[in-house]
């Protein structure tokens, strides 16, 4: 292949036709390979724009700097799942005029949901929630929309027959226990790439059940009306 | 105070009298902080050496450079554990005449132990597990080490009777999680600093028999079991 497309300097006016991809995606795609093998600190937003295929000056036009670049990777592994797990506690049957999945269902399909969506990707993203540098205010969103999230995994517990009676702080600890459960598949997965996504996501589903206190003969139950979910509208 | 004590380009002969540390000792202390605080790249080893009061020069008759002072922090996370394991192993009864503690109990103090070293530091230095640098050759040993540690996780799940029956791929699926939430523990920590140690290694710990599938209703027994063992000499 020519390397003449990817010369900087050379404006860009459509994606890379190869990749199908619209140029914010581009980027944040080539951030995401970038931050991941050679470090953020070690990353500049040039280097970015080049691995994309274009123009420093055209990457500012989708993004402020590479802290941008960085707030938009981390909070695409949480918003969708947020957006998840409020379909899931809003259907909780009240007005539907149907019995709604029990919580440790939509537990269940929220566990799974989240490490597919944490083991997705062709980059360990999840890696990046230890940078010290997102401890600033610039990343406050991202801390914001994880807690949410966090949130949302401590209401579905406190509705599971298992977790319904403990006190505030046990809850908070089970639920701690839980969300670090999930992801820990950051660090789990890396370490055996090659085993399925789907198959590692529902042993983790199972685990995360394990955890909330379910028993070991009520799994299969869980995963069968689990089955029976859809993803909500988001 | 002064900071004269600090000022670089003065040797030193003798550690700080006020932390009582060696001067390697000084020399990793500083190195978790920085490391940890301002990120590994962004953090020069005459940082470092400032840092722990001492010349740059005289660092180098410790460490090599900054590669050898991530290494021996990074072994430090998993080295102590990998003994303790071992321990655990070989206590199985044989030849003591006694019967052995049950592997569930001692699975659950190693939990314990492990999650109380990687959350007993005064920082994070979990956080550089994720970092890019450490894939290269140089941190081998630590890999190397880690890896051992998630086997005897392995061998000690093996042994007890929820796990006993699981076929191969099953077993090292359930290693993964368990060993994944331990390491979790590094995410976690993080957000509810104040919690007290020895109470959330403790939950973890359950937590991880529970993930074993060890019955709810078991684990007072494994606590009381695991509360007899005594840390086997090193």
């Amino acid at each position: 292949m020519s390397t003449a497309g990817r010369r900087v300097g050379r404006p860009r006016a459509s994606p890379r036709p190869e990749s199908g991809l619209s140029a914010r995606e581009e980027l944040l795609a080539a951030a995401s390979e970038l931050f991941t093998s050679r470090g953020y600190a070690a990353t500049s937003t040039r280097a970015v724009a080049e691995r994309a295929g274009m123009r420093q000056a055209t990457m500012y036009h989708y993004f402020a700097g590479k802290e941008d670049l960085l707030a938009a990777l981390l909070e695409g592994t949480v918003t969708p799942s947020l957006t998840l797990a409020r379909g899931l506690l809003e259907d909780d049957g009240a007005g539907a005029g149907e019995r709604p999945a029990p919580a440790e269902a939509r537990l269940w399909y929220l566990c799974r949901s989240d490490v597919e969506l944490l083991c997705g990707g062709p980059h360990n993203l999840g890696g990046l929630y230890l940078l010290p540098e997102i401890r600033t205010e610039r990343f406050a969103d991202f801390g914001r929309v994880r807690g949410e999230l966090k949130c949302a995994y401590g209401k579905l517990l406190a509705a599971t027959a298992s977790c319904g009676s403990l006190g505030t702080g046990e809850l908070r600890l089970r639920t701690d226990l839980v969300f670090g459960l999930i992801e820990s598949v950051i660090l789990v997965h890396r370490s055996a790439p090659d085993r399925s996504v789907q198959v590692f996501a529902s042993a983790t589903a199972d685990a995360a059940l394990r955890v909330a206190g379910v028993p070991e003969e009520d799994l299969a139950a869980v995963r069968e009306a689990a089955g029976t979910l859809s993803r909500p509208a988001g």
